[in-house]
């Protein structure tokens, strides 16, 4: 028996957050709405930070009192500091996602601080919310830091220990700008799930190099049961113009299930939420799977082959 | 100690074979050269097709007059039957590549006959070459056709049989259209390797549906050490308009590079050649790691970061 394989849809958080047009308030809505009819285990909605960081997510709030909730899927918000999260909390979300860097540069790249005030800033809203609602912790780059390179899965480790011992049950182990190779995804799915049995964990591809869905089956091949996607591919790299961004959602789950896996998806309806997507941001998204079709959308035999075949 | 992999380098045949603009001889005499640099084991130079079916290849001939070969690669044609053979012979080719599809109409489609008749065609070119010169079959659609849908790897397994019978001891099998998943291709993989012990498989897979490095992955994984790899991932489908085609062969190798297996071939040399094809055909192609860079192409830390990280 195969294990089930759980997915969380963050296009309108991670793929949003790169697109340069603004897309409307209603438009982010009527898509969330779809996707909560695929069968996620989880969606990640938006996020909750500085409206002049982000304003493409300057509509959080009002986004979540938007959508139409749909019972077994969990609504997530990326939450990066205390501030965050109290607005956060209005909106009654099912999961605070927080997130900081294993890697100096990058954390102060995108946070302005130091990992050490990361995470004690992180400890403050993890005591502030006091388990009254479900927190997941995202640890960037932990395959590999743009500025760095190598980071040793001890500081990784490390993070999670941390989180652990301040009660933290969910962490997402994130390759944030595609360095991870299968290899080391291996290795590191066996660290974590040996070393941390109890920790639900979600990993987190680019495919920046090709190697996302790879990747994607080397950490299943390991144990992992949950990922995020991000739907038609949505996204980018800030240090790799041109690239790819997160794994495709619909290639990684058309996949999944190719594989035997159960992952409670609807493909089909995922497709035409790709397909809206794309008409959404006017343009042809990295997803493979929206333009070949499923293995199953077989094409005629033509006039003259029927002949030559009859004859 | 990991299994050393191999790459046979198929973009002058099978992505050039895709394009709509003829490409110059000097041209693809130009990349071949800069190809057998690179350390690939095998080389796919062109095509003894008719001139009229596919013009791009029209000057197979002089392209392999003109090529500087290099001791260690052997450089191989695609042979549709007798008369492309006694071509390809006057010019000394390091092997015939002879194909044929599992599946009834796509061979009425490619071939424009039976499986039968194209199995009676191969065979008297087998017995034509009488070992003078090493014989590759490549079977297509191998692991699904795009009209019949699934092909039963028992009609597989009784063509390589029926080849093997003939002396044939190479065969490539070819995932034509990207179909394949990685539980398949494991599948096949310990199929074909148990079966068959003394018979040198290569596998061939297309990205079609994002699926091709962990198509690969999986061969990799599952014994199979020699694959087809199209540089820039150059090609597509001609049943899936916009979907990709062959798997990028630099994103292939660096990926099982990365993963411990040595290749022989040296990825910056690649790196430029996929760029030299990019300026050949005037677009940008599907390749990742020409984008994004191997993973040791750090960035630099920006300087109001560096700032704020010395602050």
């Amino acid at each position: 028996m195969k294990n089930r394989i759980n997915f969380n849809e963050v296009v309108t958080r991670d793929g949003f957050q790169n697109e340069s047009l603004f897309i409307p308030t209603d438009k982010k809505i009527e898509l969330i709405n779809q996707l909560s009819h695929c069968g996620f285990s989880k969606i990640e909605v938006t996020s909750f930070t500085s409206p002049k960081a982000i304003p493409m997510l300057a509509d959080a709030t009002e986004v979540m009192q938007g959508i139409q909730r749909v019972e077994g899927v969990e609504y997530t918000v990326l939450i990066p500091n205390l501030k965050g999260a109290q607005r956060a909390m209005q909106v009654n979300p099912d999961e605070l996602n927080l997130v900081m860097s294993t890697s100096q540069s990058h954390n102060f790249s995108n946070m302005r601080m130091s990992m050490q005030s990361s995470f004690a800033s992180l400890a403050e809203v993890i005591h502030f919310v006091n388990q009254k609602i479900a927190i997941n912790v995202s640890l960037s780059t932990a395959f590999g830091c743009p500025m760095e390179g190598y980071v040793d899965p001890r500081v990784v480790i490390d993070l999670i220990t941390q989180f652990s011992d301040l009660g933290v049950g969910r962490l997402t182990i994130c390759d944030t700008t595609g360095m991870a190779n299968p290899e080391q995804v291996a290795q590191m799915a066996q660290l974590v799930t040996n070393l941390f049995p109890n920790i639900a964990f979600t990993f987190h591809f680019h495919n920046t190099r090709g190697m996302g869905l790879a990747n994607l089956m080397a950490a299943i091949q390991n144990g992992i049961t949950q990922f995020d996607g991000s739907l038609g591919g949505l996204g980018g790299c800030p240090y790799a113009p041109g690239a790819t961004g997160n794994i495709c959602s619909e290639d990684a789950i058309y996949m999944t299930q190719l594989m035997g896996h159960e992952t409670g998806i609807d493909i089909i309806k995922l497709l035409e939420s790709a397909k809206l997507l794309e008409n959404m941001v006017g343009r042809t998204l990295p997803g493979q799977i929206v333009k070949a079709g499923t293995i199953d959308c077989l094409h005629p035999v033509l006039g003259n082959v029927q002949e030559l075949m009859s004859s």
